[in-house]
């Protein structure tokens, strides 16, 4: 199927549609989110509770418990227990690159928001003035009392991986913390990547991939795929300059400045091919695309070349990098992009919220990969109930039970393997999660029913 | 009088309420505040405006204002206009001195809750693992693109006065910092005592005004008396070691640790006093003191050595250093204290919710002396218009008109002396400001009614 132009126009309107309203929504409320008191305030006197001279009995069980080594009435006597950052430097923002911290809020406030509508998470959005990784890392300790978790977001590679990688093995550092760009990605799609492999009938431990994309979200991707059991030999890793091989050119920097590619360089592609994505793909069972958003990236023969029943995830945002018809055509057994108005749509906004209110809930101090692949499983399972079809293999954003049961599976996973500080049984997970998430779609529909939050204008 | 054992008994109870009620209703709401969207969210299709791909609209349009020089977009488009840091590193908390970033969360998100309901505004409590002046001074750098200004609390002096005065004169921050312990303090005490000298019929610049304590308040106060007029001759501070005077034998230390002290040794004190209280107080017209939370520490007989009609602020909390009905008894024209179950309650809450909304709402790049003697001057009108009486020289907070006329007065000053990005007329900024302030309490009485806020338990 050659790409219909009126379709190709009426995709391109679609995307358009949003940013029209962004032009005329985003001033009318001139902010996403905003902070409001959680207790009853009824009369003033109720400030001598929640500030002085009440408030300081809970500064000084605080600091009791502490002293004593105990963090309980740091996590009740705050909201410690349900904040976190939405941290970025605004270096990788979206598609649009480094447009620096301001530009960035935007996104980050967006975030906020997400994370409280799905998962119940107050995520409070912190873009910062310093790119400087050794800088973001000190800041994180410095900040890292008022925050129970931190999401970094939008922050460029490579320095992301050594940010994160960093900070999850760093000993000051006692909460979570979680890279979306990264592990979100990667969580999304190994859940439809799950789902994919039990309709072509294959097996995770078996299958050969091809990563084409070396970013921050090809990482983690391929990452969290070896942690779920594809063999690390079995993946074939493309960065701009093709498939990465222990031999290439670029072989010394590669080894300094990005040993994250190198690992895949040197572990990764055992059959030691060489080249670009024409030679990668012979034989491969799945390609996984993050590389150039634009149709024809991926181009029909490379789908031909591949292995019986191919799984093809064309992932760059907004254009996947062949269009899903042209990809079915050329035999591809499922597909996915990163659309909302295609089927199978990899959105990592399907993980990010569960995925941090379980680990909240149970106050985990990390986040480790498995409870990432509990996430993706669970999440996974929730198609898979409704009966997988080549056009569902995840859930969308509608379907709301994804989120509570998610954070269930994290929660027992982070309990199992001693992640959790605090225990509970799956019957208050999954009440405490539910409660926390479909409060706040109350508050807000409640809010506007009253006027207090107003309708936006009308945009033609 | 004597202290009545009876009297005292029944102050000491009622001190112990708000604490008993806080053990029980902190753990109860886990925390005092949180984030929720101010937007629409109908159905999931709205995200594809408030987050991708619509939000890249946002983003790019702040990036070109910003490339043209312009924050436009930026303070139009995000919620910085009306979001700030409450700051803090634990180090001088209420009474309890340096209880640590964790255990110090609560006054701040106090401090949050406060800054939302009375003066509309979006405050986030951000306590820092770091103690160090410098570090701080870096962090607030790092964290400037996020808010609109930032609200430094419970630091510790030396180094509260250098890391507030760096931040004023820094020319990289482009938002207000203010520190409420300083200058909040010395706003509200200001406010009262502008309507003490109208009751006593003193002029400004003719009193002599005894500053017991040396602390971040203390210093505020004597700062801003001067600025408001007070002739600095005519200030003699007292710190721990008594009189502060050019010939102290520990004047080296004074001039190196703390520059802000010696300048009250050279500039104030005129007649060249030497010792403590009882030699400061002879012939003063005023005493402020910040000094011992303990009755007694202000004798009868201080009192009596004063000028006629002496003003007598006893402002240490939670016990004044003189009870008023002794300071009365000893010829005190007017006393005020620190407490709201006393007359005259010298209460900064009155000042920074308005001050802030005013500020923010001009985006006001600092906030300067005079526009806290215009918040001061304000204040004192409102209670000025009811008619002064000697028990109330300040309004309370019941009195909610006080936020939103300081908030005008505020901003106006700021656009009469160019501190002022926008300029509004008066009756924009007083409807702008009355909405903000009143919607808070709106959404709380709403949210009760729904049951979207629960009621605490009773508590014994």
């Amino acid at each position: 199927m050659v790409l219909d132009p009126q379709t190709h126009e009426k995709l391109l309107k679609k995307a358009e549609r949003p940013a029209k309203l962004a032009e005329v929504w985003h001033p009318f409320y001139k902010g996403k989110i905003e902070i409001i008191p959680k207790c009853k305030v009824e009369d003033m006197s109720d400030f001598s509770v929640w500030y002085t001279p009440g408030v300081a009995r809970s500064c000084q069980l605080i600091k009791e418990d502490l002293d004593r080594g105990s963090v309980e009435a740091l996590y009740t006597h705050t909201n410690k227990w349900n904040t976190i950052a939405v941290l970025s430097d605004g270096t990788r923002v979206l598609g649009l690159g480094d447009i620096g911290p301001e530009a960035a809020l935007p996104v980050m406030e967006g975030k906020g928001l997400l994370f409280k509508y799905l998962g119940g998470v107050d995520a409070f959005p912190l873009t910062v003035s310093t790119k400087d990784p050794e800088e973001i890392i000190q800041l994180v300790k410095w900040i890292q009392p008022a925050f129970g978790g931190i999401n970094l977001e939008d922050i460029s590679h490579p320095k992301c991986f050594t940010i994160l990688d960093r900070l999850r093995k760093d000993k000051e550092i006692q909460i979570p913390v979680w890279h979306d760009d990264q592990q979100g990605t990667a969580a999304i799609a190994l859940a439809a990547f799950y789902n994919a492999l039990k309709l072509v009938g294959k097996k995770i431990d078996e299958v050969k991939v091809v990563m084409y994309g070396a970013g921050a979200a090809g990482i983690g991707i391929a990452r969290l795929l070896v942690a779920a059991g594809v063999k690390i030999g079995n993946i074939i890793m493309l960065d701009s300059k093709g498939i990465l091989h222990p031999n290439r050119c670029d072989k010394e920097l590669l080894k300094e400045k990005y040993p994250e590619k190198w690992e895949f360089a040197v572990n990764g592609n055992k059959e030691g091919l060489r080249g670009g994505l024409d030679e990668a793909v012979k034989g491969a069972d799945a390609i996984m695309a993050l590389s150039v958003p634009k149709p024809g990236t991926i181009k029909p023969e490379h789908i031909k070349a591949m292995a019986d029943k191919p799984i093809v995830f064309a992932l760059a945002n907004p254009l996947p990098e062949i269009w899903p018809w042209d990809a079915e055509e050329a035999g591809a057994a499922v597909v996915a992009t990163g659309r909302s108005d295609f089927p199978n749509q990899v959105n990592n906004s399907l993980i990010f919220p569960g995925l941090f209110r379980g680990v909240l809930d149970v106050r985990a101090y990390t986040i480790t990969d498995q409870m990432a692949i509990a996430a993706a499983k669970e999440v996974a399972r929730v198609a898979e109930e409704k009966g997988l079809r080549k056009d569902y293999i995840v859930p969308s954003m509608q379907e709301r039970e994804v989120f509570p049961r998610e954070a269930v599976a994290v929660a027992e996973e982070a309990m199992k393997t001693g992640i959790a500080r605090v225990k509970k049984s799956r019957e208050e997970l999954f009440d405490m999660a539910n409660y926390m998430i479909s409060r706040t779609e109350k508050i807000n529909k409640a809010l506007l029913e009253l006027g207090l939050i107003k309708r936006p204008p009308e945009v033609d």
